[in-house]
């Protein structure tokens, strides 16, 4: 809604990306069992101290044989006994035995081969007979075939997905040094935001905003506190001073701008927050406002203040305070932008902008559409949106124009 | 490993991904506020009892103004009171008067239009100047523009997300009907599962399953409740027994093949679950078995059995489980699977088979690369992948040639 003249001196978001990157310090690190570091990242290399089999075992359930060669169709072994798997056993087998295995189980000593039970015939108690052909060394699973003592498992920086606990479990892995996630107050300004319904009459608005970062957190599966400020100075003050004492990072909405009320940032200030930027050229979320504060003991309190319009908030979550939450935790790294290709033209604008978009594939290839209604103060395209794609400033794009984006919960 | 003789009669994936859906009962509703309903479907259509904006407002810092036509730069106006957003306001404007303004404040009775503050001189106390050309309405949000009561905010059978709490949030809605979530069991069988690290010398290995399913449910935000048991006939039956009359839903891990002890299929069949399928023509996880038992107060419980080994545990997890938590919950569709293009050749196998693989963009086209050490009884490459990518049974790919997928946590 701005002429350009007040665009002047803006950063980028590239630029805000950057400067998120770069001016974060790394939180310390922790201990954890793997059953509480979900999505966290690890502090630590990770080697594998057994072998993976941890013993050379059966692939099948069938018979684990001891034959000198190949064996041929109708070849009979004497039957000495049955290993269940998670059992052990002290039998050894020599040529011309047999033994009943199961799927997992540890092969006896003395096994060349295993005939999985579909090929086998069974004569009497002690007798079978292998109906086909059947090579040296089948159906085994070699000790350390796929993990052997040693062996990197998992490298430092590396996120905690369902698999990896899952692979780094089946290692015996329990415990693991993890870096810590930010501990994080959340503060929503505003006197317009309605604590009930019959608040309305006098020019209130329902809050949007403490219900969307509270799901955000609840998606990523971290606790987070939310505080509610009313619009005055001193109460701005002595919360925000209060947070900063015990907080890693303050996430605020509202409060901003240049408007008369907006107080978070000659606050932040005045506390002692050294404001790191103010102002991004970008549609939503003009006058985001990032901070950090460096206490007695050497560690950092951050301020992401984003704008109060709950667009400018999504787009907040979305973009910067994910890459703020990744960098806290040691990764400097921009988000991952997917290319797409637009399925319209997209008009011209100063500013870049985060547009909501719906994201689909045609075969292979995947295709963005813009939604309706992509004001700053409306959220009711998110229900179709499942993207936010970026449109470069001063740019006006075509149908068929490759442009970036992320995917979005 | 088996021959093909042993495929006969198994069903396809598809077929058993259609028979999960077709047989299963969708659960009861409840009704539940949205701040514990995150990726929740929607029991029933949502409607707005507001209008969005809730009442006629200013998008900008500034004036709001009352002037007979669309004003000439250098026109003064009378200053004649302030309204901050969240407060309400008895002014009325007369032609020539102007009002202080703020972002989201509701505008006043006779404003014909708003000045953003950046174009705006403050004379004095009492008198301002409008800079630039200014039309009527400019700057002012419309009561109703995004939303109008009555309108339909979500539909029936919507899935929560972010954005969806935000948004409806905004609307002033609070609490909505939902369906209700299964009450999942998971059942891990198999005398091999250590304990401890003290248990290994006896042919024992670390549990994979029980972390991954663990994770799993922890990565879509749902508790559920895990037990261990012995691999003997009694156990496994008093256990099903004792589960099937609360759960809906009793997911096992192993003890589906046909080994000697293989005793959940059984067990749930003289229980008196009745067999919806049994064996999948699939690598990994062809033993998969799915049943449904009917209470005397006619609710259902479904008993899925995963195979053992963690490959196929974690393929159960992430097509099947998913499909079957979906359909209890009224969702009857296969999982939306990508299309993607391969960077390689695949050899032909005669089962179906779901293959851990790297996805990434390449500019707007997706393609998909597969790890080392795909067997079944190894989870290692889940490191690197983030999706499944199925290759049909006795087909042999192409590199460029296009497979379908899923991504994965």
């Amino acid at each position: 809604m701005s002429g350009c003249s007040t665009e002047h001196g803006l950063i980028t978001v590239d630029q805000a990306l950057d400067l998120i990157l770069e001016q974060t310090h790394t939180l310390a690190t922790e201990k954890l069992k793997l059953n509480q570091a979900l999505s966290r990242y690890l502090a630590e290399d990770v080697y594998s101290s057994i072998n993976l089999p941890l013993f050379s075992q059966s692939a099948v359930d069938g018979y684990a044989l001891c034959a000198q060669s190949s064996i041929e169709p109708n070849t009979e072994f004497n039957l000495i006994g049955e290993i269940q798997a998670g059992h052990s056993s002290e039998l050894k087998l020599k040529a011309g035995q047999a033994v009943r295995i199961f799927t997992g189980a540890k092969i006896p000593f003395g096994t060349t081969t295993v005939a999985r039970q579909e090929i086998v015939q069974v004569i009497d108690a002690s007798r079978i007979k292998i109906m086909e052909n059947l090579k040296a060394n089948a159906d085994i699973r070699d000790v350390g075939e796929e993990i052997s003592i040693g062996q990197l498992l998992a490298s430092k920086g590396q996120q905690l997905s369902v698999g990896a606990i899952a692979s780094l479990s089946m290692a015996g892995i329990s415990t693991v040094e993890f870096v810590q996630y930010p501990k994080v107050a959340v503060v929503i300004t505003g006197d317009e935001v309605a604590e009930s319904v019959e608040d309305f009459a006098t020019g209130k608005i329902f809050d949007a905003n403490g219900p969307l970062i509270e799901a955000w957190f609840q998606q990523v599966g971290q606790q987070i506190e939310i505080f509610h400020v009313a619009d005055t100075e001193d109460a701005v003050k002595s919360l925000i001073q209060k947070l900063s004492k015990s907080y890693d990072l303050i996430l605020t909405t509202g409060g901003v701008s240049v408007g008369d009320y907006d107080f978070i940032r000659p606050v932040a200030l005045d506390i002692g927050f050294e404001q790191i930027f103010w102002k991004v050229k970008q549609k939503p979320g003009k006058p985001m406002f990032f901070a950090q504060l460096e206490r007695n003991d050497r560690s950092h309190c951050y301020l992401l203040g984003l704008p109060g319009n709950p667009a400018a908030v999504y787009v907040g979550m979305q973009i910067y305070t994910s890459s703020l939450l990744n960098a806290l935790q040691g990764q400097k790294q921009q988000p991952k932008w997917f290319s797409a290709v637009l399925t319209h033209d997209v008009k011209m604008d100063g500013r870049e902008r985060f547009l909501r978009m719906s994201a689909s594939f045609d075969q292979s290839i995947l295709k963005v559409k813009s939604l309706s209604k992509q004001q700053s103060h409306m959220l009711s395209n998110l229900m179709q949106a499942n993207c936010l794609v970026r449109i470069p400033a001063g740019q006006s794009l075509r149908e068929g124009d490759i442009v970036h984006g992320l995917f979005i919960h």
